[in-house]
């Protein structure tokens, strides 16, 4: 009962029933690819599981944990054509399989269909998800666009940075919760307070990201380590560093971030030394720990089990540990 | 009473009033422009016309009549990144006043924000309005999918370029005069009626702009005339030219379609030469008048009074009769 892999495997089955080609192929094929392509099926699974813990079957959840999935990839396909990024998940993105055209179209198609997934919902229920997903849509997309910003920028504060990743990560995952919540019809103090449960999670789990990025162990961590110092991506690492540093190391953290060098190995051993030397690492673990602490907080406040509280708990450590 | 420029005016005093640009400002910015472009403002009008029509205040459809002008300038900044299109309305591109970025977030964030403007409606009302908009969102991605496929195709036929048409151009229209009538709690079957009325009409409409396109009078057509015939398009005109033709004629227009010259006066006379001589500029007419008069036998089985059906009939008129 309440087991993650078996919601994982519950929405796996659902997604492949659902996951046809219709006509015209040009426009299904692409949304049909970047569904298969795998990951974690994080935030479908968290509305199944949340849907159960407020007591109803994560059956009726299934529309809704297909819906965010299918937003959360329409706007990977989008990010990746305006990042040019060539690969996701090891595979080839979309518009470098087919092209920017189709990888806009079909990225357009994606959100449509994702609001067409709650209409097996009546009417009041409908419209409580569809505002909820509107308003994370809306957001996701303005905190990719201060992303975009932040590329230009060099007076980026700590405050603004969490704000981005809260709108471009964060949101979604509290919204995934608050959806199984909504469709289990819990009180509206459970709906909000699950909903930011999910949000701070989400918050530790992004900085946890930008952690891993610099000091994953090169045995587990997927990804190429060092990837956003080779990017020069002002993540919490980057800007905490600078805001720790001496005046000297202010202006050597600068200079390398606007270098691209052909071999970055030295780049980046000199930077990660920075992150450590000025504090920034420590800075970033306790973060990531108070974001978690403040979900747990939350969470104690919440009018559910111990054990469901138990499996959101562990669920929450997992994600604050995890080294992938 | 009942309008057209009033609506009209109506509609762009609300317009006014919602638009206003939000941070971030590199998000809300292009889509303020584009509002603010101008055109004919005809799907919103209708919007507001069929409210009325079907006995509700045009204020109660000006969220609605939003909504679709909104989803319409999103699809025209997504289209005319996939078209290369440099202008629009006589002005600069959202994507080439910016960038291609920008426009491709802009639009996400305008198709979301179309939804968000049917939030007023109660919850039924809501997700009818929804489900409509969502339906016919989808049909005009796969109407652009078709045109794109269309491109690079030979054996296109009349059925499916009727089919590209009707999905990228006819059901928005549709659309938009089922949603005033929604609004205005109509019986279902004025609702199924007054979507194909708007359907046939949207038909009819781009029709009409396929054959000005090649016959408008030079005088009085705003756009370059033969830009359809410059970029090879295969418009109902071509299609039915192919038809008719004998096989020297198809071998030239062949020919002439897949020659893009320097100078493109002669290909374009040649064009329309053997468009008339083969007959395909009657079909054309006739094909308007057919769709035309198809909507007005529709009109006729809907329970309204004279004076209204009046209305509608000569708002047809005027689109199958106009020279811009």
């Amino acid at each position: 009962m309440y087991s993650i892999s078996d919601y994982q495997g519950y929405f796996l089955k659902f997604l492949e029933q659902k996951n046809n080609i219709k006509e015209p192929k040009n426009l299904y094929e692409p949304i049909s690819y970047i569904l298969n392509l795998g990951g974690k099926r994080l935030r479908p699974t968290l509305v199944l599981l949340t849907a159960e813990i407020f007591g109803t079957s994560y059956k009726n959840a299934l529309d809704a944990a297909l819906a965010i999935e299918v937003f959360h990839n329409f706007s990977l396909i989008h990010d990746d054509i305006m990042d040019d990024a060539p690969l996701r998940r090891g595979k080839e993105t979309v518009h470098e399989k087919w092209d920017i055209n189709t990888g806009i179209l079909s990225g357009d198609a994606m959100l449509i269909n994702a609001y067409q997934l709650f209409e097996n919902y009546e009417g009041d229920t409908f419209k409580e998800l569809a505002m909820l997903f509107t308003k994370t849509a809306i957001e996701v997309c303005e905190g990719q666009q201060y992303d975009i910003d932040f590329e230009t920028r060099d007076d980026v504060t700590i405050t603004e940075y969490i704000k981005m990743i809260e709108y471009k990560t964060a949101v979604l995952v509290g919204a995934a919760m608050q959806m199984g919540a909504i469709i289990a019809d819990a009180d509206s103090s459970c709906k909000s307070s699950i909903y930011n449960f999910g949000r701070l999670l989400g918050l530790a789990f992004q900085l946890q990201d930008d952690y891993l990025d610099a000091f994953g162990d090169p045995e587990t961590f997927g990804k190429q380590l060092g990837g956003d110092i080779i990017e020069n991506k002002k993540t919490f690492l980057y800007l905490k560093s600078l805001e720790f540093a001496s005046a000297e190391e202010q202006k050597q953290l600068r200079g390398l971030f606007s270098l691209t060098p052909e071999n970055s190995d030295e780049k980046i051993a000199t930077v990660k030394y920075l992150f450590e030397k000025t504090g920034a690492k420590e800075a970033a673990r306790s973060a990531i720990e108070e974001y978690t602490n403040k979900a747990f907080a939350l969470l104690d406040t919440i009018d559910i089990a111990d054990n469901k509280k138990q499996i959101l708990k562990v669920f929450g450590q997992q994600l604050m540990n995890r080294n992938v």
